[in-house]
């Protein structure tokens, strides 16, 4: 536990001149950027009738084919005073209740962050983006592929807290297979709260863990902001077609009582848990949000969620998930349109990949799920760095070159600039034909902000890029990390907090064998 | 010039069975894609008033600060007689004139081939997409970095030929370096004639070698077929800003008058060759094609134009041009609805990055470019693929890795299917809660034209991949390029063509001495 306790040595170069000036070049910078607010329209595929039919066509299935709630009695209980008919573990949902129940849901919530510096606005024309989730795997540029611990962990949270376009430390960003399964959750929310001062994620494997989750974050916020304010924004997978576990819904009911959020999220491979069209995965993602979130204003009105939608298609050949694709892409924009008909805030994208390895292929896919993110108006992007092989691996170089892309979405969403500045209408009659923009003075008034730039990419050069050793983008990536690791410092945090995390730690970890199911 | 008159022998698997089923699998498939039809919407960055602020700038630019027309005094007698002030080479346009101008330009165009599968229609809702243009170096995965050779040239017009999402076989692939200057357009032309049957550009460097290229295509369609229709697209870059130099406009002039299509493009570097800014860019680029179209109109009214736009950013660190960045789409996006508002055919984007590899970098940049292409509303996109640093080298790897992907952008393009069998009620009623999709009806019916999947890219499970030797994307994509070229075949060509343009080609390389200026 040394390493959340004792703040890692920095290694900040001192001394004046060009030393320091070197150095302030080299070092990792700690702004974070503010959550991104679009200025920007959505990008909309489907038509008002193809809108029309898919809300139909949902309410559709919930009254005939209906949906199933596992061992959940109580589930069973509030969706027949509601009015639905149950038959067995069967609910079928008359036409118009589901969407009657999310009315409640708000369109927008505020998480606070224990830095209210940090605090995210999810909802409207926002962007939160958080890293990885749930990868029990890691891969290395030095040394391969292996088993994730709770070290490799805290690295990752440290390097999420240090990544400038990243706004929330998120959830499970590796799964620490070296911390016992039923009380790995402490240590990876302790992480976060000690390591990271950025908006977190709670635990959903059990609705005990869920409740630990909501205990400590009274230990960090107190009992009182955590009663009154949103702390966690937590993720709850839908068992696609159409089933809603008793553990899920158990954590789910957690959050819902405590005013925590929740991302409804149906979890989609295409052809395998939902039909292989896009018309037909949208009704059946759309008919399993509105039974979710209907669900969880069954349990609290005014709960905060969010119309999840975790999709992927698959590759007929083999079987095997595929990521960056057309396809999973026509889903997430329609998806998106359908999230704001109903009002509430949409979680989908991130840098998805099927790749092995932080290569072309990778950097493809990641692309193309993340530009199609931002512009399908994604409000709250899990994965967002660091995903790599179908999700199976996480990737600290792969988490900074797609950290490192994330300021694109940014500067993206701020459009188009059209004050008298932006219009450079000075500038061009004072360059006039055959000029040079460089050194005019609305170019040297504007060019600091002007452009995007990558912190990560070589713009040398060739034969500069070539006598430095020719490296690739991993090869860049791979010293990023080592140096964003060996400059992290932790955030100030009151010791008598930290100490009472620790205390609950140990008291939970006493209280029970360790289970490894 | 063997490469040419004898088609390469191939080397297809015999026998019937599971060998012939192997060979199918491995075969290089000669499918060619027809060109995209949107049957999605446009993304547009600009609102009515931005527009329109733009619309009314660019015209005072051309009223107040005019355009030089370089070395060209028939120009300048155009454009005095079409009622604009000349004072010197400085043209002053007054408003309106220009856009009045341009409405002779038809809105779309058909470019044929010599094979009328391969015919496309460049505007309105369609995309066509065509190969990078321009390097002078060429680097390969296992010899590296060096200058381009025709033979190089002749690889890349065979590997366009052969792959599939690729409409178009180009212009200047890669530069001929070992060819002279002024003779290399004859070994280009007659490559993309003979060892291609898809559309292609002609020569623009010198307006007798734009007329060699008029000459050449008689001989490959014959004389009266040229005259009547369209059968090159070639590429007027505008020496931005607001400069249009007298051997660009001497080419463009030959094309006009013989009815044959030309980009007007201006080249634009931000910060450098234009404002720093969105809107100031967008002026500058309007004006200029507004210029550029209205003087191609004034040559031959009538005459096939496109709305060019080459836009690359500037890192204001070193000055190197960037790619694939914030500001360069959303100068993409705008530029696309001026060309809309124009009523002609916008040409931008491509596979464009300024990494030496085709890593990561590459990739992240060449996806963000291809993705805003499509969704811009690009008609005719250059340097789809094989671009590489910044376009000083172009990329066997990269032209294939590139070449996949532009698959995604034909399969997006088809938007949502609202059909019965698109809606997939059957299935979710099929299936039902907890049930799987692999196995029903309509899974079976429509899984082999649901998903677009890579052709290149590993999809394999993690342990298969690792035993075949952990390869990343140009290790797959240097295989892909080798057994490409080992197969490719040479299309049919009646042989007296093939023989007068070989005749053509050695008569006007003995009638002058070689230069290599």
């Amino acid at each position: 536990m040394s390493d959340v306790a004792q703040p890692t040595e920095t290694r900040r170069a001192r001394g004046g001149g060009g030393a320091a000036r070197r150095a302030e070049r080299t070092a990792v910078s700690l702004d974070t950027a503010r959550y991104i607010t679009r200025n920007i329209p959505n990008f909309e595929v489907l038509n008002a009738e193809a809108i029309e039919i898919i809300e139909w066509n949902a309410e559709t299935v919930l009254e005939e084919v209906g949906v199933r709630f596992v061992d959940n009695p109580y589930a069973l209980d509030l969706w027949r005073n509601a009015g639905a008919s149950v038959d067995g573990e069967r609910v079928r949902i008359p036409r118009g209740l589901a969407r009657k129940l999310c009315a409640t849901a708000p369109g927008q919530y505020t998480q606070h962050a224990r830095n209210p510096d940090r605090n995210v606005v999810v909802g409207g024309k926002n962007l939160v983006l958080a890293p990885v989730y749930g990868p029990p795997f890691i891969r290395t540029a030095d040394a391969g592929r292996r088993y994730a611990t709770i070290n490799d962990f805290r690295d990752f949270v440290k390097l999420g807290y240090m990544s400038k376009w990243l706004h929330h430390s998120g959830g499970t960003v590796c799964e620490p297979t070296d911390v016992a399964v039923n009380k790995r959750h402490l240590d990876m929310l302790q992480a976060h709260m000690v390591l990271s001062d950025k908006p977190y994620m709670g635990s959903v494997t059990e609705p005990g863990r869920a409740q630990d989750s909501v205990e400590m974050s009274k230990i960090l916020f107190g009992a009182e902001f955590v009663d009154n304010n949103t702390v966690m924004t937590s993720l709850i997978n839908i068992n696609s077609p159409l089933t809603f576990d008793g553990i899920m819904m158990g954590a789910l009911e957690v959050y819902a009582r405590n005013m925590q959020a929740a991302i409804i999220s149906p979890f989609i491979v295409g052809g395998a848990m939902a039909p292989v069209t896009v018309a037909g995965t949208l009704t059946q993602v759309l008919a399993e949000v509105l039974t979710g979130v209907a669900y969880s204003q069954l349990v609290r009105a005014g709960a905060p969620v969010i119309f999840g939608a975790f999709v992927t298609s698959i590759d007929m050949n083999s079987g095997a998930p595929t990521f960056g694709t057309p396809e999973a892409s026509m889903i997430t924009y329609g998806a998106g349109q359908l999230a704001r008909r109903l009002g509430l805030p949409f979680r989908s994208a991130g840098a998805f990949c099927a790749s092995k390895l932080p290569d072309a292929q990778a950097a493809y896919e990641s692309a193309n799920s993340l530009n199609m993110g931002l512009l399908s108006g994604v409000n709250f992007m899990l994965h967002a760095c660091g995903w790599l092989e179908g999700g199976l691996v996480a990737s600290p170089e792969k988490f900074v070159m797609d950290a490192d892309q994330l300021g694109i979405l940014h500067h993206m969403a701020r459009g188009v600039d059209m004050s008298e500045n932006g219009q450079a209408m000075d500038a061009i009659r004072e360059v006039g034909p055959g000029g040079h923009y460089l050194g005019c003075a609305h170019t040297q008034a504007n060019f600091k902000e002007a452009f995007w730039r990558s912190d990560l990419f070589d713009y040398k050069p060739f034969e500069t890029w070539d006598e430095e050793g020719a490296r690739d983008t991993v090869a860049l990536a791979h010293i990023r990390v080592r140096r964003m690791l060996d400059t992290y410092q932790q955030p100030a945090l009151d010791p008598g907090v930290a100490e009472a995390l620790q205390a609950f730690v140990d008291t939970r970890k006493a209280a029970v064998p360790d289970a490894f199911v």
